[in-house]
């Protein structure tokens, strides 16, 4: 179905904006969930009441793990789902002309209140098959409402991801930053990147419209533009700091350079080889933010200018009675620079008795990716923080999750998809879902059990079966058992509490520890088992024996 | 510089709207341009005028070529310019409580009116170093526009240069559709795919709402979940459809169940081999879209079921004085298949004297990326159309281009960024920027000059060097001279006419058409070369000079 009839209007008259006050559009949709609803409609199946599943198949980065994240926006968009006046106007534009005039206005009319979707909780660590999300409802509005719902969920948990791998990679008490902004998917993508990657398990983010939407804590000093834009302590006009809690003020340039030629035989450097600009930029960046000094100081060299640089305006700003917060390396070998560094940090540590200088900050910021974290962990560094863009936000190693949206079941009968490939073959009908946890409180299994069978009791013993390979089963006695799925949307309305992005990763963080190591390990990974109950492995196996093609064996 | 005081907010509070009346707010940037603007205020350089120069430094997809795309967005953004009060009551509560009032003040009045900007035309072919676009102003509002800057012409670059080699890969006569929309960055992410996919050279995108805001053209037809959605005839309720320019309804079912037994001897099926629910779906969808049925055909079997039900549709269609479209697949060998559904074609053509039913469409889906069409070429295929999602719009060869924002002059005075890393050197101070051609209209080089040298002339000797080998360079004499950059925004006003997507999509097709065949190529392209004059790369050099470190070689 396809239009060129309508003019290609000038790309300024709707000026970018894909949301109306925050509202992500019904439009946002692939035209075929328009044309099949005509369908359905025309054929009368507009109130064939269908199940579908939202799930994926394989977790991302040769992983056995992936967060669920997305499920607030989603539930959201199903809340303000309505086609506007002119949504209708645009889609009897492109639409063929025979479609009939009263389908428009079923259009108009249309509401997700006939809709009940399952999910589990945001922040929750999921796993291949299990449903994340199963709506029942019309199959045109179920239909109509897939691909945002994917667009939703996809990128989401893929960052999300990606965040908790780095967080698991990282030392527990290294900070991680995301800084990915400008290599994001435009403003949203980068939006959704600061937010999933702070559910994930990172500390805080660059992106300032970020930090105020959604209360992320933000970071972040100076570029090299802006060591560059200074040529020399002439750049510096005022050269005045006013001490600590007091009203004095001192000529901070020269208590700098005092500070130069004693620190010049500690440290082993010469005034006359460190860049002047740069010294300039630090004074004038430490007389902005005397109690939050971070100096990139790779702009020229690091030992023998940055470091430098930085120790002689970090002594002067704790004469001044401040204390100066660390530095940053954007390039080179950072294993063995920030071993340098904390090795200068800790000679002038004990040179001047000040015991705190050789635990200031070391940030790393080139260019990043998860295995360079396992290496430099591999090496030894001194490194307390990583500042993360581009590897973290577009998920270079694999930028896509596949999740798929899947009938299972139409007006309570349920439907197989078959395929050559066993894992696309999809589990049918309305399922109930359970996660067993050992007495250790670890996470033994998912079990997905058919609608009505009575769920598995602690402490007996549970049949979980592969759901299709026969010779693989076992019996599971947990000490616990939790329900996966939750009604978040009925009647009309949100039946949950919906967390704050804070609380979601809590979430997170707390379910991951749930999972046992060996399940997380970035090399090699055990499959976590997702399994079914015997009455749904002999009901999908009778489903697939009914739909075999008759008269040859296939 | 940052701060975890504010506690965090509810996520819901702002409802995830990045966008005021789609304007791209000025608080989307990294919190150290804020910091650095406060710095620069503090010590008096508010005032002091910058030049940046916005570029990449390598071609994407092992390619050798780039379009340049995402310019108006840059531009309306720039325009836009505005913090906000709840900007500045956000910024007061995260920044440091030493922060001076007046800086507030001076933000809340900061306005982009002494900004002037340089750019290429958008959709304009570019290559590595030489600017995109150069931005003269005041230091602090030039780096606070430089995040936004870059996640605007990042992925819209990226993407349509990715677009772009799936243009060139396929024939020219196929279409190209973008169905990447569940598989972006979020919803934006999603319409920034459509829009610059379409700049690209696509032809269309099923992403309704980039059709509604872009004049994008439209397309999709029906999922799997459609096909399944129905088990038998009896779910088509209503039978008839109405013929062609008539008022006459016949039975439509019975025409296709006439139609399948005629069909059952020339194209070699079983009438009981197919999927009844699969023929039902096709009936439902081409009485709804009689002129425009796309049938896929692959949700049981392409051979057995989908191709011999499209076939019965099809004649079914064509007797009552419609005109069916065609298939297509979304699974299994492509080639092959393709090549068998043309067969049919051709079978039925001939038996029944529909000779245009040899020329149906042929469309294809299933996870195509630049390779495989290079394959299906080799190998030999009957694909009219490729739907492609994933690998096109997370760029999965490459997922981000690496623009970079480099300060080159600062008050008048030309700054150079030394590395050890060649590559990563800038090219220093103001430029003006040329393309030459020669007579074939063919585009030789791009040279670029100092602010104040003379252009060079059409039909004369220009020396051409490369900008930091001595020994690569070569006179070039141009049929003609194409200035690169013009002015876009100055005196607080947009200076150019801001073309429509579509003139954009033939700007880029017109340019590509000047760049050689061999810097196109998929395999080792040809490097375009990118040179300075004679006296630019004297500049350059006597810069790096006058940078050396005093005492030593290095």
């Amino acid at each position: 179905m396809a239009s060129q009839a309508e003019p290609v209007r000038s790309s300024s008259q709707y000026n970018g904006d894909n949301k109306q006050n925050g509202i992500i559009q019904a439009l946002l949709t692939d035209l075929y969930q328009i044309t099949m609803a005509y369908s359905y409609w025309k054929s009368g199946k507009q109130f064939d009441t269908a199940v579908f599943d939202l799930y994926f198949r394989k977790n991302p980065f040769h992983g056995e793990f992936t967060v669920f994240a997305g499920l607030e926006e989603c539930i959201k968009f199903i809340q303000n789902f309505k086609f506007s006046d002119s949504d209708i106007e645009y889609l009897r534009s492109v639409l063929s002309p025979s479609i009939e005039e009263e389908f428009f206005v079923y259009l108009k009319n249309l509401t997700t209140d006939e809709l009940t979707v399952y999910a589990m909780d945001e922040g929750e660590i999921v796993f291949p098959k299990v449903p994340l999300i199963m709506i029942e409802g019309p199959l045109p509005v179920v239909q109509l409402i897939e691909t945002p719902l994917l667009n939703l969920v996809n990128y989401a948990s893929l960052v999300a991801t990606n965040a908790m791998r780095f967080r698991i990679a990282a030392n527990p008490n290294t900070t991680l930053l995301e800084f990915g902004l400008r290599r994001a998917q435009g403003p949203d993508g980068g939006l959704s990147a600061s937010r999933y990657c702070y559910m994930g398990g990172f500390d805080g983010s660059s992106n300032v419209l970020a930090g105020k939407m959604f209360g992320i804590p933000v970071r972040g000093t100076h570029a090299h533009a802006f060591v560059t834009s200074y040529v020399s302590l002439q750049d510096i006009s005022i050269r005045t700091l006013t001490k600590k809690n007091s009203t004095e003020k001192v000529d901070f340039v020269d208590i700098c350079l005092k500070w130069q030629s004693k620190l010049t035989s500690v440290i082993d450097f010469l005034a006359d080889q460190v860049q002047p600009g740069e010294l300039a930029a630090f004074i004038s960046y430490a007389q902005a933010f005397p109690d939050n000094l971070v100096a990139l100081i790779d702009t020229y060299d690091v030992i023998r200018s940055g470091l430098p640089n930085f120790c002689t305006v970090a002594m002067a700003l704790n004469e001044c009675g401040y204390t100066p917060k660390g530095i940053r390396l954007d390039s080179g070998d950072l294993a063995y620079q920030s071993l340098h560094v904390r090795r200068i940090y800790t000679k002038v540590a004990k040179a001047f008795d000040v015991e705190w200088f050789k635990d200031l900050l070391i940030v790393a910021s080139n260019d990043i990716n998860e295995d360079t974290i396992h290496s430099l962990n591999q090496q030894g560094h001194e490194i307390n923080s990583f500042g993360i863009g581009t590897h973290l936000v577009t998920c270079q190693k694999q930028p896509a999750l596949g999740c798929v949206f899947k009938l299972v079941e139409i007006n309570k009968k349920a439907r197989i998809k078959l395929s050559e490939d066993m894992e696309k073959v999809t589990i049918p009908g309305r399922k109930v879902a359970y996660r067993l946890y050992g007495c250790d409180g670890n996470a033994l299994v998912d079990l997905i059990n058919q609608q009505d069978e009575p769920p598995p009791s602690p402490r007996e013993r549970t049949l979980c079966r592969h759901p299709f390979q026969e010779s693989k089963r076992a019996y599971v006695s947990p000490a616990s058992v939790q329900v996966l799925h939750k009604v978040y949307w009925k009647n009309g309305m949100i039946q949950q509490h919906l967390p704050t992005l804070k609380e979601l990763r809590d979430k997170a963080m707390k379910s991951l520890q749930t999972i046992r190591q060996d399940h997380k390990r970035a090399l090699n990974p055990t499959p976590y088992k997702v399994s079914v109950s015997s009455s749904l492995y002999t009901f999908i196996h009778q489903l697939w024996l009914d739909s075999a093609p008759i008269g040859e064996l296939s």
